[in-house]
């Protein structure tokens, strides 16, 4: 193996750019050097790597010489366009925009799912939408033992999803009402504090959200199976970091609630948090910082033949975005495919 | 028709007795005399009604005598204790607690729904679970036009649900996070600010809690058709004031979201606001204070042949208790049922 790839992270200043610089710190990611990207607007401007200041560099047609590895996440509009340039120039591309997800040439990879997907990359591999991920890693164990038919899901998102501005504008809206002030909306389109709106990405002409078209088609490609039924209802609640979901499955086999928590206690990625007894289950405030997906409320759904209900909570910011990224290089470099084949 | 009715709110200094009030002065509901009861812990205690402050009374077994009707809202022990002893006094009880809901000799209503089952009342009549009361204004038309089989129901509930105490919760949680103060939680067994949790109410044998199985068991009594089958996830969200639920239908007959709509907009108690275009949905923030269940987010699931998604809010202070429960007791005089038989 060659030496450890020079690592661009794109979109550096972002909330998941700020997060992949901490998730490779933390995973000790092997790497020759680190740089920071990101738009003109923020290049200049300084971010932290294991202890020290690296200065954001700005991202143009010609920042991917010598770079061997890119981490991208600043947006799609800005995926689109420099993604091919960085394969062009031998950088192999983990994208977490949606930009790249549904193309058939690239990828879409949670690696508890479905890592083979990687082989067949040809520089771009696309990760997969926050809401997605965590859904995957606990619906992975399921389909395999029981054969998924349909689910139905119902998600609770936070607004660290949608990025730092988000997170400012609820922890503002929050302090305005708490002193008896009137609230602007700027990032969405209502108020958010202490309220839930049924809205997130924009409306498509089948009066599904993009968000919950996402979770269906989505769904489908990583598990490689064309029979999963999904419909979504995606809602952001006033939450700063955990996404979590309610879950209805009817599968082909029977599955008891024993069973399912036996199944996922041994998965991968998967935290089993469910004694009622001690109301423990998963919640989004002990979910924030950690990178597994914790499933809790399995119960027997007995309106259908073979149903199961649960609740999923992750980390929308890590595995939801950011440590499914470079858990991807992680497995790139394990399979000895980091590179432009 | 006799004299205009004596009228007890017992529970008046709760969250929801102080809406009853304030409900029975908006709806200018026929009275000859208001008597707030409480607890002895808050009898002495004032409360407003019409610009004058009536002194709250202690609830005893004496407190009866000579009142007509009696809309209690004091807990399902108080409810269980002191309605019979109301009743044997000649007074017609509107309980909010679920002491009574599923007896077989008490109705339980939505004015909207089931007016026709306050014919057989004994005394007692129930006032159904605030999460159910929306569903079924909401479900009523659909299952009258299309027969509903399946419910799937998703809900997001706001901590006014709880009570007052669980609106200060929220609010000094809130506060205290927004000043990096750690919090203590005491009305609910988790933080709820800036949190989700999966439960509300009691865990039963099942795994289901105490919440989810009103849905189901409720659902069946009112609509009178036990062939409906309902599964609920109840969920609290850090919202003061709006329960909102995602529901996922599957009917008999096949339905457009177009015809759900046209169906919905000429039905009682509702309001359709579903404009994606103009960004507009129902939001727990809009429907406090409002009478109306909102029904937003119409769309056809595509993965059952007869699926029907919803996103259905309503004030659960109002609609969800205190309104729905003086409806009740309108009804009653309408009908001329106002006297125990």
């Amino acid at each position: 193996m060659k030496s450890n790839p020079v690592v661009a992270v794109c979109g550096a200043t972002g909330a998941v750019g700020q997060e992949m610089l901490k998730v490779l710190e933390q995973r000790e990611f092997p790497y020759s050097k680190i740089i920071p990207m990101a738009s003109a607007r923020s290049a200049g401007k300084k971010v932290e790597f294991k202890g020290e200041e690296l200065t954001v560099v700005e991202l143009t047609e010609d920042s991917f010489e010598g770079v061997d590895l890119a981490l991208f996440s600043a947006g799609g509009s800005t995926s689109e366009k420099f993604a091919p340039i960085a394969v062009q120039s031998g950088c192999v591309v983990v994208d977490n925009s949606s930009a790249w997800r549904m193309d058939d040439e690239c990828p879409l990879v949670v690696p508890e799912v479905n890592p083979e997907d990687l082989d067949w990359h040809k520089g771009i591999i696309a990760n997969p939408n926050c809401s997605t991920i965590q859904m995957m890693v606990a619906l992975k164990p399921i389909h395999d033992e029981a054969r998924i038919k349909r689910v139905v899901v119902s998600t609770y998102q936070a607004v660290s999803g949608t990025g730092q501005k988000a997170i400012e504008e609820l922890e503002n809206q929050t302090r305005r009402l708490m002193s008896g002030q009137p609230v602007v909306a700027d990032v969405y389109p209502h108020q958010i504090a202490f309220n839930c709106l049924p809205q997130i990405d924009v409306f498509m002409e089948n009066g599904y959200t993009k968000e919950e078209m996402k979770m269906v088609h989505e769904t489908i490609k990583i598990m490689g199976d064309p029979t999963i039924k999904v419909t979504a209802t995606c809602v952001r609640v006033p939450v700063f970091y955990g996404h979590s979901e309610s879950l209805n499955i009817e599968t082909q086999e029977k599955m008891k609630a024993d069973d399912v928590r036996a199944l996922l206690a041994k998965s991968p990625g998967v935290i089993v948090e469910d004694y009622p007894e001690k109301k423990a289950y998963p919640m989004p405030v002990d979910a924030a910082g950690d990178d597994a997906t914790y499933v809790g409320r399995i119960r027997e759904d007995e309106t259908i033949e073979n149903g199961i209900n649960m609740w999923v909570v992750s980390d929308n910011i890590r595995k939801g975005a950011a440590l499914n990224t470079i858990q991807i290089a992680e497995t790139l470099i394990q399979r000895n495919l980091l590179r432009v084949p």
